[in-house]
C-alpha cells in the first residue's frame, strides 16, 4: 500500500485508527474457548469500517505455539480478502543480521501478506534494509516506544546533545524514505513529537498507547500531526476486552466507534486550521 | 539448567560448541523436500555428543509460517527428549513492552520447553524482565553483534566516551544476574573482548560469527575465555550445509568435530594455563 492510498483511506473513513489485534486466550470471552481466529474474526467484522489498520502483535500468537501461528494467517488472510483497504502491521519488532532478516521478510511479506512489520533497530542497517526491497511494504522501526523503561537506553545522549532515538531517525532516514519507513512514537511521550516532526516532518508514525498505556489522542495530534495526517494511532485492550460477554462485539464497536469519532472532530478542526 | 551444569557439560563433552539450527528449505538436500524437522533430527543425532547447545533462529520457521513453527516446536521437543543436557536457545531478539513481553516468555519457556532467548535491549529493563522472572531460565541479551552495520547504534558514545553497548553491559547487569543473563557479542569484535571481560567478568557469552561470518575461534577465547569457560560459541552454516547430498549427516557431523576438536585443545591449553 503506498503512503497516498494511506491518507486517502484517512479521509475517507474519517479515521486514523489502527486496531491493535493483541488476542490474549485468557481475556477472549469463555464461550469461544481459545480460538483466537473466532474472536478476530468478529473484531474485525465490528470495526472495520472504523480503522484504517489493524496491528496483530505476534507474542500473542505464538504463545499459542504453532496453532497460534494459523490462527494469525487466518487472520491477515481474513482481512485481506474481506477489507482490501486496511493496512496490516505485524507488530513483530524482529531485527537481525541480513542473511537472517532476508527470511523474517519471506514470512511476514511473503508467506503471510503483511503490508508492513515493526523492527528494533539496535543492529543497525542491514537488519532493516531486507525489508525495504519489496514495493509498497514497509518498515516501522522502533524510535521512542510508550513504556516506562524506554528511557534506559532511548535517552542515552552524546556529547553533542543528541539522543539514541534521534540519532535512529536520523541514520534510518537515509536507508529508505517516506514511503517505506515509518517510525514508532509512544503516545505516552506525546511532548516529544514536536522534535520528531523537525527530523521527520513527512514521516507516518505509528502511536500506541493511547487508553491503557495512559497517552491522550488530543496531545498526539496537536504536536504530530502533519499535512497528510502523519499519524497511525494505535489503540488495542480498551477494543478488545471492552465486554467478555456474549455482546463482546457491539463493546468492542462502541469503543471503536468513540475513539474514530474524536479522531474525525481533530481531522475536521486540521482541515479548518490549513 | 544452571551455569554450573553449562560449564560441567563444557568440561564433559570438551566443548563450547551451540549448533545453530538455521534451518533453510532452500538449501538442505532436495529429497527431503521441505521437511525442516527431518533436516533438523539428522542433524540433531550427528552432533548432539559434541556440542552443548542448540540454537534454532526463529526467522528460519517463521518463513515456513503455521508448518515452520510446528517444525520448531517438534525439534525442541525433540532435542528436550532424547538429549536432555543440551542447552536450548530460542534464537528470536524478541523485545516488547512488559505486558507483551510476558507473552513471549510464555510462548517461550512454557509453550515450547526453551532454556534461554535472546532479546533486544532497545526498550530496557520491562522488556526483559518478564523473562527473568523464570526459574532456571535465561535472556541473553544483544550487546555487540556480529554484523557490519552494528556500528550504527551500539558504537554511539556518550560524553564519557562510553558506548552504547557498554551502557547496555552495565545498566542490563542490574536486572539480574550471572545466573540468568548472557550477552551476545559477535565473534568479528574478539577484540573488544577484553573490555568487555572489564564488565562482565563472570557472564556466559553466546558468540556467533565463528565461520561463514569470518570471526576467529582462537581469538575469542584469547580474549574472552573465563574460569568457568564462559564462552558458548554458534556455528550454523558451516556445519548445516557441509553437504547438501545423500551424506550431508556425516559431513555436518565430520565439521562439528573439527570445530570440537579445536575448542577441546583451547580448553587443555586454558586448563595447563591456571
Amino acid at each position: 500500500m503506498t503512503k497516498k492510498e494511506i491518507f486517502e483511506n484517512i479521509c475517507r473513513k474519517k479515521s486514523f485508527l489502527c486496531v491493535g489485534l493483541d488476542t490474549d486466550v485468557k481475556k477472549i470471552p469463555q464461550f469461544l474457548g481459545n480460538d483466537i481466529f473466532a474472536f478476530n474474526r468478529v473484531i474485525i467484522d465490528a470495526t472495520a469500517d472504523l480503522c484504517i489498520a489493524y496491528k496483530p502483535n505476534l507474542a500473542f500468537y505464538e504463545s499459542e505455539g504453532s496453532l497460534g501461528w494459523e490462527a494469525l494467517e487466518k487472520t491477515v488472510n481474513y482481512v485481506r480478502t474481506n477489507y482490501p483497504d486496511q493496512f496490516i502491521i505485524a507488530d513483530a519488532k524482529r531485527g537481525d543480521i541480513g542473511n537472517t532478516a532476508n527470511l523474517y521478510a519471506r514470512a511476514f511479506f511473503e508467506r503471510i501478506p503483511f503490508d508492513a512489520i515493526t523492527v528494533a533497530p539496535y543492529m543497525g542497517k542491514d537488519s532493516i534494509a531486507p525489508f525495504l526491497k519489496y514495493n509498497d511494504k514497509w518498515v516501522i522501526i522502533l524510535t521512542l516506544t510508550s513504556n516506562e523503561s524506554a528511557a534506559d537506553f532511548q535517552f542515552f545522549e552524546n556529547k553533542n546533545s543528541e539522543f539514541l532515538f534521534e540519532k535512529v531517525l536520523k541514520t534510518s532516514m537515509e536507508w529508505g524514505n517516506s514511503e517505506n519507513i515509518m517510525y514508532v512514537v509512544g503516545a505516552t511521550k506525546a511532548e516529544m513529537l514536536s522534535e520528531i516532526r523537525k527530523i521527520i516532518p513527512n514521516h507516518f508514525l505509528l502511536v500506541p498507547g493511547v487508553g491503557a498505556q495512559g497517552g491522550s489522542l488530543q496531545e498526539v495530534a496537536k504536536f504530530g500531526m502533519n499535512s497528510e495526517c502523519g499519524l497511525i494511532v494505535n489503540s488495542s485492550r480498551q477494543i478488545l476486552y471492552a465486554d467478555n460477554g456474549k455482546d463482546f462485539a457491539a463493546a468492542a464497536r462502541a469503543e471503536t466507534k468513540k475513539i474514530q469519532q474524536e479522531m474525525e472532530k481533530i481531522l475536521i478542526n486540521d482541515e479548518k486550521k490549513s
